[in-house]
């Protein structure tokens, strides 16, 4: 499709975005996703998985809480190779879970110094795929397990003859492919952010503490229809920016600066991840000039995005756009611009596999939602950033939001 | 303290809070943790630690960026025995880690799938404690290691005659106790919380969905001057909630309801973690009558509370204030309440270290900060939850948000 154009809203009143999907999936949907796990999990012979992670356990289950946001307690999703998962899970979870399409919940009261549920989680797994199974569990880049390593010692001794095996590639496979409802919840955020955005330059002005410009920036996203700001991050200096994850200082905005906002607010636990530039009245020619090439290099990414094209081939279709132009000094380092990528996955987490890098072999299908995330270095300590969510489709792909504009946009 | 009342806000115009402590911390602030976690690390013969999560990393260096929403990448934190941490981390996050007061600060352009950082880790973890040295990484409850498991495996093999030690206890104990200037931001964000909650009869009606609701609140704590509304979960049910970890569901808050909203706002990295109730229109007496109790066994929580009292007596405290009055029905299971324990510590997350339950035996000090959360099931199905948030002082403890009212407060 053609990105349409963003406008300002200035003089308009605002209204929040209509058209939100309905919360939670029917269980077909989980029905269709684990029919698709059961396929990856005999390609890969696997009796079971064990999952330990907030993303992981709700692509399975539907189950969405905020109380992951407490370490304390460990929660266990248990995936056998024909049946429905299994949750061995804290006792405070159980009500929310029962609501899911899971029948079998097994809850232990918990914190339990001596026991966290590791004898259950033992004895569920022996008995879902037999003591000598071979158990998938991520360990792979972009993971972790989450669950004491002490706890973790004492299952592998539980269970000592079965045969751990690394389930990330079959899992992020997976999830990476997004069903249309998940689409709908995706774009729908990414809508809803782009109203937030276009309302940056009358909620913010020089002067204005960056603190202050974080939060009116928070609640012009909650009032476009966002459920959660849950990731913002972003800086404004004088003719650019070199650091692009550090929180609000309490600096003032001032004429001259580059701002740039980049959010990931999720609706129904799904996220959008992009980002807005803007000059604060007037800054030189090279700063439009480097904001010109990123929107050209992410031009040229819409272009090449389609099935069966590589997140090798998309890198480097936008790195050549901006390449010629990267100040030689910026090197590496600091403002050199060298985050590793120019994009990625993202839906039920902020970031997701795979990366669109350099030798990053997986090639586009259709319904993988992606961040293009072009930038490069203008000058040593000034980078420039652009970002926008695309699902691809049959053909090529679909912009998310509304398009950032080919110029500049200037705060006054 | 005797704790103040709440008042509700109608008809008076809303302000923000005022005297937000300064962002970020002075050296001397680090320096003073380092000596501690020095002093811990002798205890033990610890040549170094290594460190991977967010709130650890954060707790030694200052490294405050929402980019932790991120799984991809890895991050990881060395303390040697006898000098300053040395961050291992990711290019991206350079500039980041260049403003705290870190010095050696080592990166990789990453994500790299073939060599996450994991070499450099290793011969950065050879040369600062030896390559047979006795290290440190949290094992315990509540922990997890943020590294994929295959790159662990890659460490230990890189480091076969390192002796991998459990530092859980060591640095749970150095966390555990706030400096002042923690707690003047735990304080804040407690005392920004109680404004927004102190406007909820204002803000909410019945006939509003809880959706609604929730985004209402979550705008009038960035209104009251927190930074983020991290944690917001709550529940409104007729005659009674019986599930406090759900997010909204779309349903109307209806005359008749209890109500509770539960929020970890944060302000400069450090949490606040408490709850409001009250009812919609008219309730039964059985629902006041649980609401006094579970205020009561806060107020008994209160007294206790002070230097030498142990978690363990703590929660038998409350616990004798409701047990008499628990619904026999509720029993164990969903309804039950059976949460495990009656309030836990906070600060940089907003769950930590020590919980109050039976058996801790963990004694309170100065400079904890705590939540009191008595809770109890009044009815099969229905808990009443209440919380507040303390430090403890020489010879008590301070409140420090706005006390909630002895009786159960009214949506009209």
């Amino acid at each position: 499709m053609r990105p349409e154009r963003l406008s300002t809203q200035a003089g308009k009143p605002f209204e929040p975005l209509n058209g939100a999907p309905a919360r939670g999936f029917p269980d077909s949907e989980f029905k269709a996703r684990l029919a698709r796990a059961h396929r990856a999990m005999r390609a890969d012979d696997l009796d079971a998985l064990l999952l330990t992670t907030e993303a992981d356990i709700r692509w399975f289950t539907g189950f969405l809480t905020a109380f992951w946001q407490s370490p304390t307690r460990p929660w266990y999703l248990l995936v056998p190779a024909d049946g429905k998962p299994v949750a061995v899970i804290p006792t405070i979870g159980e009500p929310c879970m029962r609501r899911t399409w899971i029948e079998d919940v097994r809850v232990w009261s918990s914190p339990a110094p001596l026991d966290d549920g590791v004898t259950l989680l033992a004895d569920t797994l022996g008995e879902l795929a037999g003591r000598s199974a071979r158990i998938g569990v991520p360990m792979g880049a972009g993971t972790h397990l989450r669950m004491p390593l002490s706890d973790h010692a004492r299952l592998r001794t539980a269970l000592p003859a079965v045969d751990w095996v690394d389930a990330t590639q079959a899992l992020s496979g997976l999830r990476a492919i997004k069903s249309q409802a998940e689409q709908a919840r995706i774009r729908y955020t990414c809508q809803a952010a782009s109203r937030a955005f276009a309302r940056v330059p009358d909620l913010l002005h020089a002067g204005m503490s960056d603190v202050e410009a974080f939060r009116a920036f928070r609640i012009a996203c909650l009032q476009a229809g966002v459920d959660e700001v849950d990731y913002l991050v972003g800086a404004a200096g004088e003719g650019g920016y070199g650091d692009i994850i550090s929180p609000p200082s309490g600096r003032a905005l001032a004429i001259g600066d580059v701002l740039i906002l980049d959010t990931g607010c999720s609706y129904d636990g799904y996220f959008c991840d992009f980002d807005r530039n803007w000059a604060i009245g007037k800054v030189g020619a090279e700063v439009d000039d480097a904001y010109r090439l990123a929107w050209q290099a992410t031009e040229a990414g819409l272009a090449a995005a389609r099935p069966g094209a590589s997140c090798h081939e998309l890198f480097e279709t936008m790195r050549a756009v901006m390449a010629p132009h990267a100040a030689p000094a910026a090197g590496t380092g600091p403002g050199s611009g060298d985050v590793g990528r120019l994009g990625h996955g993202l839906g039920a987490q902020l970031t997701e596999p795979p990366s669109i890098m350099a030798g990053e072999r997986t090639e586009l299908v259709p319904g993988m939602v992606m961040t293009l995330e072009p930038g490069f270095a203008y000058a040593p300590g000034c980078w420039m950033v652009h970002e926008e969510n695309i699902v691809i489709t049959g053909t090529g792909c679909e912009l998310l939001g509304v398009r950032a504009p080919e110029e500049l946009p200037r705060i006054t």
